[in-house]
C-alpha cells in the first residue's frame, strides 16, 4: 500500500486522502512535520487560530518491526513558544498509523461552533464524529474508556482538560500497549488540538502491514541494530533505573538545578533518585522496566505503584522528577508520582508545569518543598481552570510574567529542563539555539559532558561545546525523522555498528541507498527549515539567548556562569 | 543654572549630579529619554531586573512659561512590550524638575533587600530615604498625604499598588496643580519604578527659575504661540467637552471598536459621549475645563463629580471611556468614572486594563456590559493581587494568552486604543510601526482621516496613509521632546504661524537657531534610535504587524479589513 497524506479540515468537517508530494517522499517524523508546517502554516499566524495546522507523522521506520521505531511526531506552530514545534512520543499510534498507509495526518481549520469532535483513522482515511461523552474528562478516563470500547486494538491520541482549555503547557497523550499514557510533551501542542476541537483520535490498523523492499536485508540489519542497543551500557542502566538514574549523576556533577535554578545540587537527591525509585518499585510490586511501544528493547519506562501497591504512574522520567523534586525542593517521591499522575491526567507537560511551580514558589505563591500543595493546585487550579490554574498551565514564562519574577528559566518561553547550562555548558548551546525553545532532547550534550558517551568534553568549560551541540542537533533531527527513540543515540555514539545498521534498515525498507552523509544532510536541512520558519515568524539571534540571570548569577557548587558570547552562540549556525 | 543629569543607583543607594554629555545637550523629553535608554540599557535585559533604567526628562521648554510646555517624559525598556518606551504626562513635575536644573533623572540598579524607598529631588540633587508609611497605599492617598506634607509646593511622581506588584499595565502618576492625578500611562513603566523599589519621588523647585537666552524674543514667540492655540477650533472643542468629544465623532465614522473589536459602532454611544458628560458635569457642579499643568491654555481636563456632587475623577479621557464603554459594552458613565478612579488609584493604564477587560469578557470571565463587576474586579482582584488580578493587571495580551483568546487587539503586546485600524486606516500604520507598541498618540492619523485637520485622507482607503503616519510620527517624536502637550498639533497642522512660533520659543530659550528642517531631522533621528534599540532587543518587521484578525474579520458597518501588505507597512521606514 502506497503511503498517503491524510487531511482533515475542521472548518468544513471534510477529509481527504492525497498522494504524497515528491518533496516529502523521503521524509518521516520530525523531518516531515517540520516541512509540512513550514510549507503550509503562515509563520505569523495565531497558533490557536484557524490558520495553524496540527500534523502527526510516524517515522520512516515506524510500522516495521525495527527495534525502537515507534515514535510519533506531532508538529505545529507552538502556542507556547511561537516557533515551529516538533514533539515526539512512543506508544502504539505511530506504528498503527504507518500500517494504515498514513504518512502524515494534517489537521487544519477550526470549527465555527462549540462542538467537540473525535477522529477515526484507518486505511480508508479519516472520519469525523461529534464527541460529547468524553469531553472534559481526564486522559486516564479517556484511555480506560477507549481501551474498553476498542478492545485495546487501536491506537489512541488524546488531550486532557488542559488541552481543551487551550493552556499552552497542554500536551498530547498517546496510549502504550497496556493502555497507559505517553506524551508528546513539549510546546503546548495539546492546545492546538484543543483549538481544533478534537478530543481524541483513534487509529485502527486492522491487519495492515507495510511493504519492505528487501525483507532479508531488513531482517539482518534489524538483528545488528537490536544487538547494538541491547549491548549498550547506558541502555542497560536505563532499563534498570529508568531515566531517573540521572538524579544522582547530575547532582554529583553539580548541574541539578535546584530551588528554581539557584543551586546545582539538591540535599534531598537520594530520596528521589533512580536507585531509591527502583527499590520502591520492587518493594511495591511494580515493574522497573516496561516498553512504551512494541519492539522497544531498552524499556526505560516502568510501572510505579503507590504505598498500597496500586498503579500510580509510568513513563516517570528524570526530567519530570527533577523538576517537581530538586527544582521545587520536594523530596518525597510519592508526592512527585501523584503530581505526575495528575499532570498526565490533565494533559500538561510535566517539565513545563513543574518548572512553572518552581517560579511560583519563588514568587511566594506556595512554599518550596510543599508537594502536597503542588498536587492540590494541579488538581483544583489547573484542572478547574481557575485564574491561577491558567497562569500555571501556561507554563514557566507565564508564571514569571504574571508575578513579575525575573529569574525565569525559559528560552523562547519554554522551560529549561534538568541540566543547568552553567555547569553542563554544552546544554547552554542546545537550549539557546534549538528552533524548539529550550529542549534537552534536541541536542543532548549531557552525553559527552557528563556521561562520557561519544567522547569527553569538559562540562565546565565552553571549549568544544558548540561543535558538540551542533553535531548532536543535526544527528537528532535525523533520528527524530526515523521514528526511532532518541535513546538509540547512546549505542550510536559508542558502537560503530549501530548507525550503519540503522541506515541499512531505512535502505532495506524503501529500496534506496542512503549514506551516512545523506543522513547528516537530512538533519541539517531539517534544522535550517525550522529556523527559516522561526525567522519568518519574527525570531532573531536575540532570541537565541539564555535568560539574563544565567550570565550574572554563579551557580553553586562550581560557581560558574554562562560565558558564551552572542557571536559564539550564533556560530552554531555555521553549517 | 546649567542643566545637569541627576543619577540614582538603587543597588548601592548612591546618587550623583553629572554634566550633560555633548550628545544629549540638544535633547529633551522623549528625545532624551530614548537616547539615554538606547545608550545605557542593554536591549535584551529583563525589564524588571537591575539592568533596566528608568529615566525622567522634562521637555526642552518645560520650566519656562511657554504655553502647554509641562509634559514629563518617562522612558525605559518596557516590561509590557519589551521595546524601548516613552510615555509622557502633564502635572507639575516637568516644570519643577526643569527649575531644579535637572535635565534628566536616571534611576538604575535595584535594591537587594525588600525595603521601599522615596526620592527627594531638588536643585541640590537627589536624596534617598526609606519609605514605609505609604507603601501599599493607593495613589489618591499618596497624593493627599504628600500634598498635605509638602503644602502643595512640590511635584510628586508616584506608583500605586499595581506598580509595587510589578504589573505590566502599571503606570506612573504625577500630581496636577490641584493634587489630582495625571499618568504616564502606557507601557508599564510603573512596574519598572516598582522593580526599583521606589514608591514616590518629590520634586522641590524652591525658587528655581530658568535662564532664557533671549527673554524678549521668548515673550513674543509665546504670545504668538498661545494665540494660535487659543484660536484653534479643535482646541476649543477639547476645552468644552474634553477628549471625550470623540465618542460620537468616531462612532459616526464607524471606527469606534465595540465588544472587543467586533463592531465599529456602539448602540450606547450617546450615554457615554462628551456631550452627555458635559451635561452631567455641569449639573453636578464639576468643571468641564481644567488645566493639568500651569500654563495650559487648552484645558482638556475636567472635574467629574458623582451623583452626590462629590469629586470622582479628572483627566477622564476619550480613550479610557471608549475602552471601558464601547469596547466592554458598558453604557453607564458613572460606572466608567468609578472604574477610572479605581484604576488611577491602583496605578494602572486605563486603556490597557480596559481593553484587557474586553478580552476577558470575550473569554467569559465576566459579561459584556457589566460595569459593576468590572469595578469589583479592579478593586478586589487587581488591587488584591489575586491571580485574576495579575492576569488583568498585566494587560490585554496577558488576558488573551491566559484564556486562549485569539481576538486580542495588541501590537507588540500593547493594547490598541480607540480607533479601529480597519476603518481609520492611517492608524493601522501608526499602530504597526511605532516603536512603542500600539499607541494612538505617536502618529495621530485621526486628524486627516476623520477630523479634517491638516488635510483630508480617506480613512477607508489605504491611499496616502503611510505618508500621513510617517509625517505625523516624525513630528510627534519632535514635539514629545519639547515638553509640549501633543494637542498643540491641532493648531500646528491648521495654523501656519504655530510651528514657527514653537521653534522661535526653543531658539529664544537656548540662544540657538533651529530651523523647521532641524526639527524634522530630530524627529527622524529619535524614531531611528528607538527602532535600533528594538531591533537589538530582537524585534523585526514581523512585529510591525496588526493581529491576524484585523486582516480576516471585516468590521461593521463598513465591513473592511486591514489590507496593507507587509511590504507597504515596512515602507514606512523609508526615510
Amino acid at each position: 500500500m502506497a503511503d498517503k497524506i491524510f487531511r482533515v479540515n475542521m472548518s468544513d468537517l471534510s477529509t481527504s486522502v492525497e498522494d504524497v508530494p515528491q518533496a516529502w517522499a523521503g521524509l518521516g517524523g520530525r523531518g516531515l512535520t517540520s516541512n509540512i508546517v513550514a510549507a503550509e502554516v503562515p509563520p505569523t499566524c495565531h497558533p490557536l487560530g484557524p490558520n495553524n495546522k496540527l500534523v502527526f507523522a510516524p517515522g520512516l521506520l515506524s510500522g516495521t518491526n525495527a527495534a525502537n521505531s515507534g515514535r510519533l511526531s506531532a508538529g505545529a506552530k507552538s502556542p507556547l513558544t511561537g516557533t515551529i514545534k516538533e514533539s515526539n512520543a512512543g506508544g502504539t499510534s505511530a506504528q498503527f498509523m504507518a500500517r494504515c498507509g498514513c504518512k502524515a495526518l494534517i489537521i487544519e481549520g477550526q470549527p465555527k461552533d462549540d462542538k467537540w469532535y473525535a477522529l477515526a483513522l484507518s486505511s480508508d482515511g479519516v472520519t469525523i464524529s461529534e464527541e460529547t461523552d468524553l469531553v472534559g474528562k481526564g486522559n486516564h478516563e479517556v484511555a480506560e474508556s477507549l481501551k474498553a470500547k476498542l478492545e485495546g486494538k487501536q491506537g489512541v491520541i488524546t488531550i486532557g482538560p488542559a488541552g481543551e482549555m487551550k493552556m499552552t503547557a497542554a500536551n498530547i497523550s498517546v496510549m502504550d500497549p497496556d493502555g497507559n499514557l505517553r506524551s508528546n510533551g513539549r510546546g503546548g501542542l495539546g492546545a492546538v488540538m484543543g483549538s481544533k476541537k478534537i478530543k481524541y483520535i483513534t487509529i485502527d490498523p486492522k491487519d495492515g502491514t507495510l511493504d519492505i523492499a528487501d525483507p532479508e536485508a531488513f531482517k539482518a540489519a534489524n538483528r545488528a541494530f537490536a544487538k547494538s542497543l541491547v549491548d549498550d551500557q547506558t541502555s542497560q542502566a536505563l532499563k534498570t533505573y529508568g531515566t531517573n538514574v540521572l538524579v544522582n549523576v547530575i547532582n554529583e556533577a553539580g548541574g541539578l538545578p535546584t530551588r528554581n535554578f539557584t543551586a546545582g545540587q539538591f540535599d534531598g537527591h537520594d530520596n528521589i533518585s533512580g536507585e531509591t525509585m527502583y527499590d520502591m518499585i520492587k518493594e511495591r510490586g511494580g515493574k522497573p522496566s516496561h516498553n512504551c511501544h512494541p519492539g522497544c528493547v531498552i524499556q526505560c519506562s516502568q510501572v510505579f505503584n503507590d504505598k498500597d501497591k496500586k498503579y500510580k504512574t509510568s513513563g516517570f522520567e528524570y526530567e519530570s522528577i527533577w523538576a517537581m523534586g530538586a527544582d521545587c525542593c520536594v523530596d518525597n517521591l510519592d508526592d512527585i508520582a501523584e503530581a505526575d499522575s495528575l499532570m498526565d491526567d490533565l494533559g500538561v507537560d510535566s517539565i513545563e508545569v513543574s518548572v512553572a511551580f518552581g517560579v511560583a514558589m519563588e514568587a511566594g505563591v506556595l512554599d518550596f518543598g510543599d508537594g502536597k500543595e503542588m498536587c492540590r493546585m494541579i488538581k483544583e487550579d489547573i484542572g478547574g481552570g481557575t485564574p491561577l490554574g491558567r497562569i500555571l498551565g501556561n507554563g514557566a514564562g507565564s508564571v514569571g510574567r504574571s508575578f513579575g519574577v525575573t529569574r525565569v528559566p525559559v528560552v523562547k518561553n519554554q522551560a529549561i529542563p534538568a541540566y543547568d547550562p552553567r555547569t553542563v555548558k554544552g546544554m547552554a548551546i542546545t537550549y539557546s539555539t534549538t528552533p524548539m525553545g529550550a529542549d534537552h532532547t534536541t541536542g543532548y550534550a549531557v552525553t559527552a559532558n557528563v556521561l562520557g558517551v561519544g567522547g569527553k568534553v569538559d562540562p565546565l568549560s565552553k571549549e568544544g561545546q558548540i561543535e558538540l551541540s551542533r553535531n548532536l542537533q543535526i544527528a537528532t533531527a535525523a533520528i527524530d525523522s526515523t521514528g526511532m527513540c532518541l535513546f538509540i543515540a547512546f549505542a550510536a555514539l559508542d558502537d560503530p555498528n549501530c548507525l550503519p545498521a540503522l541506515i541499512d534498515l531505512i535502505n532495506a525498507r524503501y529500496g534506496i541507498s542512503l549514506t551516512g552523509d545523506d543522513v547528516t544532510e537530512l538533519g541539517k536541512s531539517i534544522l535550517k527549515t525550522e529556523r527559516a520558519f522561526n525567522q519568518a515568524a519574527g525570531f532573531t539571534n536575540a532570541d537565541d539567548r539564555l535568560p539574563e540571570f544565567f550570565y550574572n548569577e554563579p551557580l553553586p557548587p562550581h560557581n560558574l556562569v554562562v560565558d558564551f558570547t552572542g557571536e559564539e552562540i550564533d556560530s552554531f549556525w555555521d553549517f
